[in-house]
């Protein structure tokens, strides 16, 4: 095997695919990037038996052939040479070590055999639609943050991905929950994706699919079986293992009958909360808020340190409903208002339960949040 | 005790006090900033009993007094106040809570007693003499790099500061030695400075400083005894423990024949180690450069991963002296490399002896590299 190919186009597949290959060293080959020059074509591929990632990269083939090579030290090479350089990749024979060429630089690498290179197998894809970019971005974004990081409740682990209908409306749908919150956003339903399967995208794919979309192709491509996902964004192939459990029925969670409405800027809500919040070092800390008509006071305290409080008055807020006293954990309500763009709604039942918050200029999105007793 | 700052000013002040105050939760009145309004002056106060930092802010006082707050949270919470706005802190009885006002903005803070605030004593000062901030920046960021972390050799874990004589001219100097490697910058010795201890300036009060004439005032004073050295830049006076060891008579390894001279571009040498050490994860990975008349080759292996090598020409090194072999760890090499300007130049002896590294456009700097086996 041997091919030429321009610095900047080869670092940049080899930064989708190394972030895939399997950091820790349990099994070598899962550390190292197929490389393969076949039919005119340079393919680089990496995987961690969860996720795979495949990349068409454009590359000057002299001589085809295919290896392995350790996708981390190849990516931290690539990038501190020279931007503008060709780098040369040429492998005398399918035994023998990989030499990289570039300028006076030269490196000699070992390789692992491309026959113990494994393949996750992907299967059928009976669903397929298109996605703008930018919608994935948004279903991704403003739910990602709720997704659980305990192990036990696994099916929490991830986004719930389904089709559903909203006053007759067919909907593509993103719900992520811990239990403490929850994250739910639509957009419309692509051609397609009617009839899909609900499936559970697991956090990692999250996290490579987001990176992937930040290089901005207009669209990406979804393919989806009961068991696995793919996603093609431009020279891009990501295929990704599901998460292999039933999402709770997230909408009993969801109140229908909250009707204290509170409205308030995003940013004064934002700054008093961290204003008061400051009080506390406490990871957990709550935050509380009393309402009364046209008066919102947040306040914390702290046992050691001492209480704060704000008030935001009906220049910065409205609220006309009776009092209420409700408490949140600071982390929680600030992962929301990040969400919103300008104007921030809650909607509360009583102190007990849940309350609905919404960005006022985006419907497509919605939030529940548990209070904690204060 | 009442008063009022402007925002801005306070927030400056508290960044550098906060920044001294104890964090770890043993000895709860170091956590705390002592606040002094007395004398028509407000004064800040904190100190890890190593080090005591003082600052004076300009504050409209109304009654005078003295308590002492968590300087962590007050830092917090004026750091998150709107930009522009009066903070007022007001304690109405010497022994009641502190109460913070800022717009809506309200803070009631626990107070712990002005009399167990612990004082660090200074004691007198028999040396003093002043230094331009550009000048003391540049002895501590020239040395800092080799203060040794290892806490056994504690008389190595701060820069040795002393006066000495170089061709008859009198000199600071700065030392800072971990033994692997040795740095040692000079500057004139400034007037007052005649006679000085050698003192060793610990590892914290060095950042603390450092931090300090970031804000570039234009002339630090220093006072000094056989035991404390003080720092006084603008408003802000920072007193420190001075590290009571001796340091070590680093004159005897510098070497003074080293004959073999090679001289190459900063940026060249950097970027080529930065590529031949991308073959190895290793922390301790040594980099081997081989010398011959016109020609450097730098190298460097990995058992997993393979060999990596680069070549400097004619075009970019000078070296005529007969050939070598040397290695050095590569983040020593980095860190030298990070001092110099322009042109760094190398003056061998021999693979097993001390190398001594300059900047070639800043004779006043010179540091010594230790050699490992490759």
């Amino acid at each position: 095997m041997k091919f030429s190919a321009e610095r900047a186009t080869l670092l940049k597949a080899l930064a989708h695919i190394q972030s895939v290959a399997e950091k820790r060293n349990t099994i070598p080959i899962l550390a190292n990037v197929l490389i393969q020059a076949a039919n005119g074509q340079l393919s680089l591929k990496a995987t961690d038996m969860e996720i795979e990632v495949v990349e068409e990269v454009p590359a000057k083939i002299t001589r085809e052939g295919a290896t392995t090579a350790p996708a981390a030290v190849l990516y931290e090479i690539v990038r501190k040479l020279p931007d503008g350089v060709d780098v040369e990749l040429d492998q005398a024979d399918s035994e023998g070590p990989l030499l990289l060429r570039a300028g006076r630089y030269a490196t000699r690498l070992n390789v692992l055999s491309v026959d113990d290179f494994p393949s996750m197998g992907a299967g059928d894809f009976p669903h397929r639609f298109k996605l703008p970019a930018t919608t994935l971005h948004s279903l991704i974004d403003r739910t990602r943050f709720a997704i659980s990081t305990e192990e036990t409740r696994y099916y929490l682990n991830g986004i719930f991905l389904h089709g559903t209908e909203v006053d007759g409306e067919p909907k593509l749908r993103a719900v992520a929950t811990d239990g403490h919150r929850l994250a739910r956003v639509e957009a419309d339903l692509p051609a397609g994706a009617a009839g899909m399967p609900g499936v559970i995208v697991p956090r990692k794919t999250v996290a490579e699919v987001r990176k992937l979309i930040d290089e901005a192709p207009e669209e990406v491509e979804i393919a989806l079986s009961e068991t696995r996902i793919q996603f093609t964004a431009g020279p891009v192939t990501l295929t990704s293992k599901l998460i292999d459990g039933t999402f709770p029925e997230y909408e009993r969670v969801i109140p229908r009958n909250n009707t204290r409405i509170l409205r308030v800027g995003k940013k004064d809500f934002a700054d008093a909360v961290a204003r008061v919040a400051a009080i506390s070092q406490e990871r957990s800390r709550p935050v509380k808020l009393t309402l009364e008509p046209g008066l919102l006071t947040l306040s914390a305290s702290s046992a050691e340190q001492g209480v704060a409080k704000e008030e935001l008055d009906d220049n910065r807020i409205s609220y006309d409903a009776e009092g209420l006293e409700i408490g949140f954990q600071a982390r929680y309500l600030n992962d929301i208002t990040d969400q919103v763009e300008k104007e921030v709604e809650f909607a509360f039942a009583d102190s007990a339960s849940p309350t609905i918050v919404r960005d006022v200029d985006s419907p497509s999105a919605l939030y529940v949040l548990m209070p904690m007793r204060v």
